[in-house]
């Protein structure tokens, strides 16, 4: 069976993992956990847990059809209600029980696992809490991810550089399942605060050189004011590649599809543009697949089946 | 196969249906919704629900050995740590939250009760939420359970009677059972704060006395300062007679197992003592059932295999 890792946060691991499960693939999935904001942020700062959102994200996604829909339903729950509870999400509250039962996080992912009758493995990128930092091109420095996520500077200055506010090394059972993959999937996400952060922890750069897996990048559909305002493919890659120490990917996945005007207008009022691939973008892949991408709706997201059906033609 | 129907709070009606739950019954276990202290009180303020924490104990007890033992565990999880969740017992938490996404809670129920693989059905005796109150013998009038069953009163002041504050009617689910009864078993449990606010709720007395189920009453071990101090085995089967509008049971289970002294003196330190079985009690039942009823243990409990194997006989 060959061996899948994923590496992301939350949403774009989601789509990503939704697509994969239902190939017989060994899947593992390795999730970013700098996250600072919302409940997860809450709840890392009250219990000192690893904060849980993204890993309940990839654990629904990786929910097993059999698993009754009313768990998954209850893993998605957020209390809206005014109360202690509110904003927390149920799946995070879960989660935390979870980890002070069995006294470590991985182990509470398993457990969730097992709950949800989950195909596949989710790790930790780390099992250390640090705080992502950001560097702007004016010097500033932005400390917690929330800060960088929703930024409350002004969002047009760029971001210089990411890091670690103290060392985070790469959980041991992920390098091992690095070092095992067939092929290590880059997903897409919010490039600074989801994506980028799981190459920085110490020992992964090395171990993604000796892991002898083909890489596959799928690109965001669209910018990010405050992230990757402006980027083209291009800058996308070059920045995953900078930050995870690899020379080239084997293939990058790009929308080509046109959004729809309406669509279009909608995320321009919010600062958020279609990332264009650009003639620099083919020195960073072998290859670049080009493929109607996302789903047509109101929110643009990656189309899991057809991200499922290219890997599955490609690994 | 034999239709029981069991009545009472949290902690008795969970070593009674622990106890049944094996036998090839039809169980439902109706219990009272009027609790308004601790986790269950908060998130009976803030969500507007029924307090969810006696139902959760009989979820527990009904669920199958199949369910895997994490999920019987987080159900009685209980967040300790100082934080927004602190004496949040995790079950509750997953009621409100099933509450939210049924919209009602007998819904809620059911939902809890298949991802449990419960063994019976679980109904609240009233879906209207109302307030215990207690009038004491020198006319005080207490009101919120957790008030009686913690008293902030002087607890030697006997409970002259209890009610509600407002009315709520028997659910009818529940008179259908009791309606279709072959056994209703009235379980131990504080007594006018988990067992005899059952008996508040409009419409029950004339069910029960509609119905031909034969009725067995199991007593208390314990007294309770507060509530049952100085009584003995008539004056519970008296009050419950009383409120349910029952004129004698069937069968009454009383323990005759002695105690051992240093528990006996544990439970004095706090003003508990073993209720005694007077000759007054034998007007009160048909048939008095005298056994060896509990574990030796520091906790007096009783003995849920005891209690399955008595039911199993006489249904």
């Amino acid at each position: 069976m060959k061996k899948v890792v994923t590496i992301g946060g939350g949403t774009g691991s989601f789509v990503t993992l939704r697509g994969i499960k239902n190939y017989p693939f060994d899947i593992t999935a390795i999730v970013s956990t700098f996250d600072s904001g919302g409940s997860s942020g809450v709840l890392r700062d009250e219990y000192g847990i690893l904060p849980p959102g993204d890993i309940r994200r990839c654990l629904v996604a990786l929910s097993d059809d059999s698993t009754q829909s009313i768990v998954r339903e209850l893993f998605n729950y957020r209390f809206d209600k005014d109360g202690t509870l509110q904003g927390h999400n149920f799946g995070n509250l879960l989660l935390t029980a979870l980890t002070q039962i069995e006294g470590n996080y991985p182990d509470a992912i398993t457990k969730a696992s097992q709950i949800l009758n989950c195909k596949g493995t989710i790790y930790p990128v780390a099992l250390e809490s640090a705080h992502l930092c950001a560097e702007l091109e004016d010097g500033q420095i932005i400390k917690k991810e929330t800060n960088i996520d929703v930024p409350k500077h002004n969002p047009y200055l760029k971001i210089k550089k990411i890091f670690l506010d103290s060392e985070a090394v790469l959980y041991e059972k992920a390098e091992q399942a690095i070092l095992e993959a067939d092929l290590i999937v880059v997903c897409p996400g919010d490039l600074y605060t989801s994506v980028i952060p799981n190459f920085l922890v110490s020992g992964i750069q090395d171990v993604l050189r000796q892991s002898k897996a083909k890489k596959l990048y799928i690109c965001n559909l669209m910018t990010k004011l405050g992230e990757t305002h402006e980027f083209k493919v291009s800058d996308f890659a070059k920045e995953i590649l900078r930050y995870s120490g690899l020379e080239k990917f084997d293939y990058m996945i790009c929308n080509t599809k046109k959004i729809d005007e309406i669509v279009l207008q909608k995320y321009a009022s919010e600062n958020q543009y279609p990332v264009v691939l650009d003639q620099d973008s083919y020195q960073y892949a072998d290859q670049i697949i080009e493929e109607d991408l996302f789903i047509d709706g109101e929110v643009l997201r990656h189309d899991s089946n057809q991200i499922g059906a290219i890997i599955e033609k490609i690994i």
